[in-house]
């Protein structure tokens, strides 16, 4: 007995084109004083008119209850099932800052952080240093912490106190445990293989992570690093492989970017408005099957915690909605990769509301768009993993499966 | 790869509480003149209130179409699979009965049965003896049919025509096959190793079972034993050690006390009432994490056929409510371990109403608590063992999945 599908069986002389449009962190909570939520409270005439001939649902991003990161929280939405498929948090940092990772790259996500003279950690997160003084610090340590033995080492700055470590090399394994403590007053702790595998890149690593310190030993308060989610990066089976899909992402953020190329992906250039990257989508679907379209901010307003602003985020968005319809592909999705309540700040496990138009929809009744609507449409609430398979049927994609 | 989630990471320092409170059976079907369940029957105000405000939805206990037992059902609830850990009957027996079981028992679940001169069954229960009938025979084979080489033998009373045998000794096997014929006019089966792995044990079993066969002899009925459902106790990985909680059952009926022995909870001393119970559970949940209070008539009444009182039974529980609600736990919720409908006399398949309650809930339009109300709620139908994340996400007691 088998317990999975069979490879699916992709007819590539159908030419229907999808298109997700993924309004980052859509989902929310209602108002406490108006019991609407943010997408329900938000003035969205086309993508209500959209949502009355779709098909409409609520996706569970990895599992009821568990709030995904943007990770897996996209690679559900583009068919890969978040938990086989996990991306270390090394490599995830990795294709935020749009670094090339390559076949067994080994990446780590760092924080500077303050030590005090017996080496015990202040603060784990070094004062979080302004843009120019973590670029300073990086710029150091490329300058005197390059690779040795074979392995070649890439410093990049992150946001904050957060810095990437990349190294290249052949055989590196990632059985490393963190070196973060999670707590102050106590020391770093050592690096520690955490299965035998681990041993020989624990101590390049060691010995590299020894002459950062040295580095960093006369800075005033950016005198330590904290490694944790040591990660080697290992290409996906690409969805132009599993779905014949040749696909194009159009992200205004890196981190979308690394995760579209993760997959295979073409990655378009990046527009400078939300607006200008419907223009890159008309541009694009010329040659690609497949388009993902991010939205950034409805996500970065939630968690602010401002709902109007996250209001105002997705009524910007709905504003482009007919720019997309224009293009009149097979298939129009819009939802998002998790869901990030304005009241609570964060992305949160609510399931998130989704609007797949086509030809083949079973409407229902609803006023428009919206958590609410979505319960009562046609696709029910389920795994968002499922998703890219729906939209491929719905694009005329799949054959049957069996006689 | 992996195949399944991580631990699950919970933060500790959040001291969210949770209530589980489990109405058996309360599932239901409805009323062939009303057309309501016994749910939708009950006058039942303050879950109604609670309701309104609630996250609603229906749980499968196991699986579409299949009817629980109380054991699946319940370790579903409890975020335990209930198909990859399922009890065996004698297992659940041997709790049923409050029997301390120790990790590598075997128990079996007898019938007292009638057999014939020739050794065929007349009766498989022995005419359904009494109480005081069943501890008598039980009384005279514990005096009479003692361990032996090491293994240690244990009777115990059930209900009926039933009684629990456990014995206890260095590796017993589970690989037993049942000897009950489950027909009359035929022998019982001998009692056969399942694999070669149960050939020593079945011996043992074998010898306790002609011992006993023979104290039996002169029993003018129940001069036999039929064996059913052999398993040995493996302890659960516990709730603590699963979703960090430090867990407490709050039950009138042993076998419930059982179950929740197996996943490591506190078994509180129990109350003699249920409204006895409410005030245990205040006490608990200083001490406690995750309360389950088990409310046990509604599944009588459901299995007397009776429909009214079942629905009184409902009533009952709705009047403990706000006594619930003056500890303010961080999440309520009322739900049932299966359906047991009145109409059918048993435990059905059908899903169960389910409300959480807690501040982070998207509410619907619903007047009130039952399965057609549960049906419109934001939870959808979704299977029982994603119940515990789902209430440990509302406690803000997980956190995040992927960077």
């Amino acid at each position: 007995m088998r317990e999975t599908l069979p490879d699916l069986v992709v007819e590539r002389e159908q030419e229907g084109k999808i298109v997700f449009l993924v309004l980052d962190g859509l989902g929310g909570l209602p108002h406490e004083e108006t019991g609407l939520t943010e997408l329900e409270a938000a003035s969205t005439p086309n993508l209500d008119r959209l949502a009355r001939g779709s098909a409409l649902g609520l996706i569970t991003p990895v599992a009821p209850g568990i709030s995904p990161g943007s990770g897996p929280g996209h690679l559900a939405l583009f068919g890969y099932d978040p938990i086989r498929y996990n991306i270390g948090r090394g490599v995830l940092s990795a294709l935020g800052v749009d670094f090339h990772l390559e076949h067994g790259d080994l990446a780590a996500r760092l924080n500077f952080a303050t030590l005090d003279e017996d080496g015990k950690v202040v603060d784990r997160r070094a004062g979080r240093p302004p843009e120019e003084e973590n670029a300073r610090l990086v710029a150091k340590l490329r300058e005197e912490v390059k690779g040795a033995g074979g392995v070649q080492v890439f410093w990049e700055s992150e946001k904050e106190h957060r810095v990437v470590l990349v190294m290249r090399g052949a055989g590196l394994s990632a059985e490393l445990e963190d070196t973060d403590p999670q707590q102050t007053g106590v020391p770093a702790l050592p690096l520690r293989a955490s299965s035998p595998e681990g041993e020989r890149t624990a101590r390049a690593v060691e010995s590299v992570l020894e002459r950062a310190h040295q580095v960093l030993a006369d800075e005033p308060v950016a005198n330590g690093l904290l490694a944790r989610g040591f990660a080697t990066f290992e290409p996906y089976p690409s969805m132009e492989d599993r779905f014949g899909l040749r696909a194009v992402c159009i992200a205004r953020y890196p981190m979308y970017r690394g995760v579209s190329r993760l997959l295979g992906m073409d990655v378009a250039e990046p527009a400078e408005t939300d607006a200008g990257s419907i223009d890159v989508l008309a541009s694009e679907l010329q040659d690609h099957d497949f388009a993902f379209v991010h939205f950034k901010y409805i996500d970065s307003r939630g968690e602010d915690g401002d709902f109007d602003a996250k209001v105002a985020a997705i009524e910007a968005v709905d504003e482009l909605i007919p720019g997309v319809e224009a293009l009149e592909p097979a298939v129009i999705v819009a939802t998002g990769d998790h869901s990030t309540p304005s009241r609570m700040r964060a992305h949160s496990w609510h399931p998130v509301p989704l609007l797949l138009g086509s030809r083949w929809c079973r409407p229902v009744d609803v006023d428009g768009f919206g958590e609410r609507s979505c319960m009562r449409g046609e696709l029910g609430t389920f795994e968002a993993k499922h998703l890219m398979t729906l939209a491929l049927a719905h694009a005329g994609r799949l054959s049957k499966y069996g006689a």
